[in-house]
């Protein structure tokens, strides 16, 4: 046990300087004057060299090796603990410290270049520094690969999402591909025989939209002793341990963006703040990676708030805050807003039908590029032709399609999957959710989410990283992750069936 | 110039880290929901930690003998920095770390008990946590006295404003005493003579005070790119390097506390902002102590903004402000509000002519107290007695008396006399200043700060820790630091002695 105490505590202190981090990051992106930008990217730099030091010390590796000889003797939490332990371990030490230094810098530097190529649609300017970084991503992921025994996309992927394998993925989109164009197409004729849904009428003062953005967040269960509300430029769910701070933005023009919004943050804040306290700064206590946190959020904005039930709650709350009047108002016309249909070319502002096309699009690309089959000076062309194939739009300019995401400028290969892996957990664990416990959906058409939240709790939350993602699938749906309940909340919500 | 380089690295992570601190410590008095607080605890402790190991590590402790072996190779800011650099080496590596531990939970259990304990006016319950935290800290003024050949209070004292020593704050303090209580009296006989000053009539809205704020922190120089202005319960100056973060608190009923508080914090905030740039990160690169650091403030809040210059351009910018009408609202009035005096029983609210007395009341019971001359028991009668002696008043509760200050409390001895150094100091800089750029004063009477900051960041702040502080004082003013200016100044603004 000696080794497993000790390492409990060195894992503790890693913790703790991810949580200092954790909030530092929120400030960068709600407080920090502009003038400050270098010093902090000093402190956060440190905070990170600092860590990997402590992860990558030979005692930590040599501790490492002794809990797992002893590892019989521990409990099943302690267990899963020291695999994380070991998982954190072997990402930190895979890669030359010289590597990660020159993927990060490089990274830095294409997102600084991307800005403005996106600005100006300009892929050429981002052209070699986004080679320069695949090309040193690849080498991370090979880096990985050859300790972890995975291809290289594989072990980048299970930086993202643990355990997480393209021979799982595969498949799984394989089933969505087949299925969603032609959903997509029935949908939108189905939608064209009816009225368009009427548009809600501003102005909406951000005073108000705050007030009802904190009802809402407390409705389904945020904890405000150890959690916030705050405006950022790009919504994110970051600070620490006991103190998770969502953002939102604004806009005086429209409310329905803000507050689902708001309420996917807030299905990622409640993961957070629902996991155990007794193993708080411990591995084995953190959420368990991307895809189940993507479940949690897209769990509470598109499986309960873009439902009927919530839409009957929201409908009079919204009425009221805006003293609105007519049929704009009704939870009808407010529940058609919020399911609305429609092939763009934004990811970030796609549907919940449409979005997984995008996904596909950039897991196809992703891993073509990683594997060296697709060369960046062909992204542009290959993008635009998977836009005409999986959703029929012709892309008008870069801007618009292949320089759109900051993901890959800034050395993110890996993490588009788990958008549309979370969308399949989301709908299966609603799925099961509401077959155990009734009350749920009619909770929900009276603002009370608490028959939702205890299951999600029990079922997700209290079990942070006990398990691999699949094993907490299985102990909470009965199967594994798959698309059968993600297609079926489609055809229900979208074409009516039952 | 190797040991110096690597020192000068390991020094900017040090750096790093207490910035990242700074900026959590911030969050906490501002932003942090409570429930956090457990959690934030354990951030900051950790960064503590890290550093503490940084800097008591074997080969820092190497390289710093290594370094001042060579230091006549290093010019004057090199080796100015190398020698802060073992002054922060021999602070934390004097004081065994089990001491260190005990110190700090004896003074966060002994702060707990003073909250209750000051609200219920209960000594007793406060004595044994009290008599606790005093043994702790005689023995880590023995330790650091030990290595530094100090007497264990000037050792203390040490660590808040280096170089400083009792035998050169007794005769500073004997001249004050000799002084003071003769010109409190005639102060106050001066002012009974004269028809009381009109306060001003509110309500003040807290939204025109901010805005007020933001008004005055920008004309006294404050740059808003590297620093904000928020709101905690107890006003402090706080942040990190390039991030200057000022507080304040705001009543709707009274306005001069809050402008003179953010005023006040504003000088704080100016010397940080001021501090140079191509010594970040390194100690030499620090604010040079505490009294210096209350200069600054001392000389913003009490010799510019509350003499007759600066309340004559800020009395029709507050009557437009708060669209106020009559007497109350004139520069004479303003004036005469601001510098007002009676002697009170706290301290935090004392004018700056009584404000001495509290201080020197103070040195003299913690002096006796680190001397082992007087014993916690012998506090209150102590504290009381000296009330009665320095400012003729009669303590009617410990509350109103040896109860209402967190220093002791909270472990720190040897930061009571920073106060009035501070104040001695701000005095001596101003008088200088003056006299070097007669534009001085005519510029505070139109709100502009240029001549004054423009000499302060010559003479002081852009020294940061190049020179010890009376050497600073030497260059500034021609002289080490004395009483002279001080009481010249009283005498002139109270007396109207020229």
């Amino acid at each position: 046990m000696q080794a497993y105490t000790t390492l409990s505590a060195t894992f503790a202190r890693l913790g703790a300087l991810d949580d200092a981090g954790g909030i530092l990051g929120w400030d960068t992106q709600t407080q920090m004057p502009d003038g400050a930008a270098d010093t902090r990217g000093e402190q956060m730099a440190v905070l990170k060299v600092i860590a990997h030091e402590i992860l990558t010390d030979p005692r930590t590796s040599e501790r490492l090796d002794a809990a797992e000889a002893e590892a019989a003797s521990l409990g099943p939490w302690e267990r899963a603990n020291l695999r994380e332990m070991r998982r954190a371990h072997v990402h930190a030490s895979a890669v030359p410290g010289d590597l990660v230094a020159a993927a990060s810098k490089a990274a830095t530097r294409c997102e600084m270049v991307w800005r403005e190529a996106r600005a100006d649609s300009d892929f050429a300017r981002l052209r070699p520094h986004l080679a320069e970084v695949l090309h040193l991503q690849r080498l991370v992921g090979e880096a990985k690969g050859a300790v972890l025994g995975l291809s290289p996309y594989d072990a980048l992927l299970d930086g993202y999402d643990p355990g997480m394998r393209q021979a799982r993925i595969d498949p799984l989109f394989s089933e969505l591909r087949a299925v969603l164009p032609d959903l997509v197409g029935v949908v939108r004729e189905r939608q064209a025989t009816e009225a368009p849904p009427l548009p809600l009428p501003g102005p909406f003062p951000v005073s108000i939209q705050r007030e009802l953005g904190l009802t809402l967040m407390r409705a389904a269960g945020f904890d405000f002793s150890r959690g916030r509300l705050d405006v950022s430029l790009h919504p994110f769910c970051g600070g620490a341990t006991d103190d998770v701070r969502i953002t939102t933005r604004y806009d005086e023009g429209a409310v329905t963006g803000a507050l689902m919004g708001v309420l996917h943050e807030t299905g990622h804040a409640l993961y957070e703040q629902g996991r155990p306290a007794a193993w708080r700064h411990q591995p084995v206590g953190l959420a368990r990676g991307m895809s189940l946190h993507e479940s949690q959020s897209l769990l509470i904005e598109m499986q309960a708030c873009r439902g009927r039930e919530f839409c009957a709650y929201l409908a009079p709350v919204l009425r009221e805050a805006f003293s609105g009047e007519g049929a704009a108002w009704t939870a009808d016309n407010l529940h058609r807003l919020a399911t609305r249909v429609e092939p763009g070319f934004i990811r970030v502002d796609a549907d919940e039908v449409t979005y997984p096309a995008h996904v596909l699009l950039r897991y196809r690309l992703e891993t073509a590029m990683i594997a060296g089959d697709l060369a960046v000076a062909d992204l542009p062309g290959a993008f635009d032709a998977g836009m005409k194939d999986l959703l029929g739009l012709t892309v008008p300019s870069d801007r618009l399609g292949c320089l759109q995401d900051i993901h890959w400028p800034g050395g993110s290969f890996g993490y588009f999957p788990t958008y549309t892996l979370g969308a399949l957990a989301a709908a299966q664990l609603f799925a099961a959710a509401c077959t155990a416990v009734p009350d749920i959906r009619p909770g929900l058409a009276r603002g009370d989410f608490a028959p939702l939240l205890g299951w999600l709790r029990e079922n997700v939350h209290a079990r942070a990283s006990l398990l691999e993602t699949d094993d907490l699938l299985v102990a909470a749906t009965g199967r594994p992750l798959g698309t059968a309940d993600f297609l079926a909340h489609l055809r229900r919500r979208y074409l009516g069936d039952a």
